[in-house]
């Protein structure tokens, strides 16, 4: 448990209104789904689209920050993400920072992990276990380049721990000018889990035929990393140590979490 | 492949810019991405709300077609989701309708699968396999009861095959009451597809320092379904053959499509 358990401020927009005793507000929950994700999801307007539709893009993303590096998830981090520098959102993030009494470019960041199938007698009953949240912010380019060297960093090691500094590093000129980081400070968010069996209405649960020939239970879920396959090019004769422990370590790590998941 | 390789038309919406040789516009790819999340992202701009942020919401959702049940993942679908009765997206869904010129309420929806980690000789090399797809279109509710079991059961179903005939249905008055199912056609849509090895750039790979020290390759990626755990109140003795063989079998596939997508 952080020393404070800081909330994020519950909005019309942000505020869980279905099975609201799995909203969870703490930012060590919230920012932790998000730092285990290999994938985030950001959905924004582009101001210049002439379609009703928001935008909605996988990207890499890892919340950190950079005058505090040691903060736990606990506290008050920004989600950085990296991105072609003339990319769409790189282009709509600089136009925005470019206005004066701009706060930067409004998006909204999501992301979810399934845990479990939850199998009921009757299908509306049936559920996942998951983790899922989301953040709202404005985001902005950074530009001082020893935050950009961090937030990359970041990333890379949020990734696979450790692998920046087992890689060529720092990056040269050329990479420095074509990656754009762009850091979202966190208005707002929100975070649900659902964990635990299945529940199911109890003139199910009193129907012999019923129970007698439906199974109900869950079945946990988790991502598995796979043994490493060297490249062609690859010169070093074993997988290093740190790889294997990341995976090896996360692969366990996950499967129990899906197994307490489920318990009641 | 499909009779007719069916494509979505490109609009500046969902033109992919960036890594153009990894767009993939064709109905068969992306549905075949979509049907085969666990959880889909559903973005949408809420006209009540007074922030610049568009919601994201985690929900199951499932391609099919009504009027032709049997048409393969090429042909065209509509995307199938379900929620409570009085959740927001359905209030937004359900005021669009009324109005008599709407086409419906738009939506984009978007869905990710990791299937591997590439680690490169240089940060900026590394990269994911991974399948994405988005599908931009608008949403209605269903109302005709037939409809709406047919969606019931293809979500059901497309979480765990033959689910749906093995548990008790239909469900009865106050679950239909209470489920509301909304049906988005799609307009458009875009799928983008990474796989392969590393690559590296030239300098480092002529390194023998970065190649003698840098282990580069891919580690696959996949998701597990575990053991299923039967609830306290399950009386059913063994796992049914239809659960067993959708979780092994779906492994073996998943494993396997992980372990593909790292090959040149």
């Amino acid at each position: 448990m952080p020393l404070r358990n800081l909330q994020y401020p519950k909005h019309p927009y942000n505020t869980v209104k279905r099975y609201k005793d799995r909203a969870d507000y703490s930012l060590s929950t919230i920012h932790s789904i998000f730092n285990t994700s290999p994938l985030l999801h950001i959905s924004f307007v582009d101001p210049n689209s002439d379609v009703p539709f928001p935008s909605s893009l996988p990207m890499i993303g890892r919340l950190g920050s950079f005058t505090n590096p040691s903060a736990d998830l606990g506290e008050v981090l920004d989600l950085y993400l990296h991105a072609y520098v003339s990319s769409r959102l790189v282009n709509l993030v600089r136009e925005a920072s470019n206005s004066p009494e701009s706060k930067g470019f409004p998006v909204t960041v999501s992301t979810a992990h399934v845990d479990g199938i939850v199998l009921a007698l009757t299908p509306n009953a049936h559920s996942y276990n998951y983790r899922s949240a989301t953040v709202f912010g404005y985001a902005t380019l950074v530009t001082d380049v020893e935050e950009k060297l961090y937030a990359m960093q970041l990333i890379t090691d949020g990734v696979v721990p450790g692998r920046w500094e087992n890689t060529r590093v720092p990056p040269n000129k050329g990479e420095m000018a074509s990656t754009a980081v762009v850091r979202v400070k966190i208005v707002s968010g929100s975070g649900k889990v659902r964990s635990g069996g299945c529940h199911d209405d109890r003139g199910d649960l009193e129907s012999e035929e019923v129970t007698g020939r439906v199974w109900a239970g869950v079945v946990p879920v988790w991502t598995m990393y796979g043994e490493p396959v060297p490249a062609g090019y690859n010169r070093v004769a074993e997988v290093p140590a740190y790889l294997e422990e990341w995976r090896k370590e996360g692969n366990r790590g996950r499967e129990e979490l899906a197994k307490e998941a489920m318990k009641e």
